[in-house]
């Protein structure tokens, strides 16, 4: 502790990690976060309370203030220093939160200081009653203000960082920037796009019910027909500033606060992958519903919630996608001297939203698919007691999201999409 | 000079414009030139002989061997210094055509020196009967290798730098680099795909001929909702690293060498770009050659030869292409432990080339209107001496072009095409 005294910044040069006593001198040399904290120093409560597979998270409560404090560390935490991890990450989740929380303040948290070679971000400490999202759907909490927040972000994050708003010259550079967050993309590639449709290691389902489901996955040549277009998109596609990982777990809500937490798989790739996120996250609580225990009508009246949600939030971010670009348009995809008259502008935004709407439901469906025979599942499922229930939860869900991914053009509405899910048969 | 001398390459770290004196200074301290000319090269014969719209070209021939040597400015040189163009594309064109000539050396010329800060490069010279190949096109000159040379060329060059090659790590590296060619992808953004479908000063057509014609573009919603399909794949996709600006006065040719030249265009976008490039000035010399004096059996040969031309260079190139999957396929796009039997290979196989195909169509076809009604046209149309025979064949071209972007997705094959052309009526 003596040797980091007085040093402070300057010797956060380096990097080191942190643990409760040293983030203490850390916040002391540091005024951008101390200030927050109020005068007395010494007596901070610093609690860690990481329960993500990743980074180590702190809670730092002082007088005056409180901050969340998060470091990453270059190897995936809840595996250890055998799978390696880039620490760069953090970097990438801090300029991500700072362009964010520009164009959505409203739902994005402030970010205090950050510090790129210690890894470190230390940003609004999102008090309780704010939980996470997915907790509160397995609790079945409703969220009236979920479709309209979440909409809000996703359309004014993508528009504003797409080329419906910026030159080329200005897309060009950030892309350039982000692709340097190649690392967490291939993560993505692989648990996304790759291994639930190959044998590995890191697959797993619930056996034995679900054995012949993952094989079935692994030897249906039409949905990896399929997988590959949506993987070459995610590869090759730069269409906006996306989160990267926008599921129910990077959300935190409240009955009237909806903020979105740890961007740091973001890069320039297709803005279907973020609304596919949000989408594919909440259908899994929908079918994982079956499974809780849980009076009949408040469960059918719940997974109405969510099927209403899922449709709102398309329906809204569709409203509000098409208003920002109908008052600005200022980017140079769609330059005003061509596009000028309205029947065009009707014709090109008829597609531009027809193909998003189509991307996302096909991401949203490997988002399903990765959950249920990948590597890591969600909360909503594995917290069902039964195995047998929890398989028949899963299977429905896998049944519905292969034809989905599948059939996806076919759709011409998010209304038609809910009706399918709700018709779905083991 | 006197200042120059002795200063040699350590001078060159600030940009000058060259001329015949200054750059007999140049190469006289920059072994990696002075090796490859001879001796004495106080003898050296040096000619400007630039005839393209962008740079100086000087020929420098020794007792012991030759070289171009190609400086950029920074604005456009046809025009002047009203134009700015960065001159680093200067340093674009050599690592292309580093990367381009590892690849395929047989098809492109060799690097012998490049200065970034001079925006020079230092290159084998393609010495006569070598000519500019729209050149030999105009002069109904027949070359029975280029459907199979230019099919190796563009195979080796965007099968090596797409996604089916190298790992997402290199890929995006090489993305992230490839993204300071901006300027340039700009100016083809401009020219390609906007300025034909708007009003602009700068376009021009065969007036009064195409005056309706050229109006028909500017007010075509269906040919402006395809363009825009086809800017932003331009934009957004990097799919490989493509040349940029593949025409054929990109190529040199004799009887049996092509050498493909001048690739400052280049950056990370979509393979149907240059496939489409090359194809589209096919058609624009075939649609060109009725208005050409020639006898009829000749004319009737040559146009013909043209069309083979045109077949054989995509079904090579797809012929190529694929065997170059088979035997490596080691990139990220497609995990043999996925794509692990024969039926979803074929299957993955003709998705990707099906897709390919109708790209190069369309952006073939853009390539062809772009040069009809946009600012810069072709030699092989503009050497028509009689305006109303030139502007019947540009119409022709022109409907033909059309047609091709807004069907591109129902031909089958380049037969298809072909026969779309033969019977192409005013």
């Amino acid at each position: 502790m003596a040797e980091a005294k007085g040093n402070g910044v300057a010797e956060a040069s380096e990097f080191r990690a942190l643990d409760e006593k040293s983030l203490l001198d850390y916040i002391k040399a540091t005024p951008a976060i101390s200030s927050v904290l109020g005068n007395r120093l010494e007596g901070l409560s610093i609690k860690e309370v990481g329960d993500g597979n990743l980074n180590f998270v702190y809670i730092v409560v002082g007088d005056g203030g409180s901050v969340v404090i998060k470091q990453a560390l270059p190897y995936v935490r809840c595996i250890g220093e055998s799978w390696p991890m880039t620490k760069e990450r953090a970097y990438f989740e801090t300029i991500t939160l700072k362009e964010h929380g520009r164009l959505c303040p409203e739902h994005v948290p402030e970010v205090y200081h950050a510090d790129r070679k210690m890894s470190l971000i230390a940003m609004r400490y999102l008090k309780p009653p704010h939980i996470i999202l997915r907790k509160g759907l397995i609790a079945g909490v409703k969220y009236p203000l979920l479709a309209d927040h979440i909409s809000d972000y996703v359309a004014k994050t993508l528009y504003h960082t797409s080329l419906l708003h910026l030159s080329t010259t200005e897309h060009k550079k950030r892309v350039a920037e982000y692709c340097g967050n190649v690392e967490m993309c291939r993560l993505t590639e692989q648990v996304i796009f790759s291994d639930p449709y190959q044998i590995s290691s890191y697959n797993r389902w619930t056996s034995p019910y679900l054995d012949s489901d993952a094989e079935a996955v692994r030897s249906d040549n039409i949905l990896k027909l399929e997988i590959a277009e949506l993987k070459s998109m995610f590869c090759e596609k730069s269409q906006a500033l996306i989160h990267g990982d926008l599921h129910t777990g990077s959300i935190m809500v409240t009955s009237d606060s909806t903020q979105v937490i740890d961007p740091e798989f973001a890069f320039y790739g297709p803005m279907g992958f973020d609304i596919g996120a949000f989408l594919g996250n909440l259908f899994l609580a929908f079918f994982a519903k079956d499974g809780h225990a849980c009076e009949e009508q408040e469960r059918h009246e719940y997974k109405r919630w969510l099927l209403g949600t899922i449709e709102d939030t398309w329906n809204l971010f569709e409203k509000k996608f098409i208003t920002l670009w109908k008052e600005d348009g200022s980017g140079d995809a769609y330059l005003p001297g061509v596009y000028n008259n309205s029947d065009v502008q009707l014709l090109v935004r008829k597609k531009y939203m027809k193909d998003l709407f189509h991307d996302s439901l096909g991401f949203g469906a490997a988002k399903m698919i990765r959950r249920i025979v990948g590597v890591a599942h969600v909360e909503d499922l594995e917290s069902i007691q039964d195995t047998a229930t929890r398989a028949a939860c899963e299977k429905r869900a896998l049944l519905f999201a292969k034809m989905l991914m599948k059939d996806r053009r076919n759709f011409q509405s998010i209304s038609q999409v809910v009706a399918a899910a709700e018709e779905q048969r083991a």
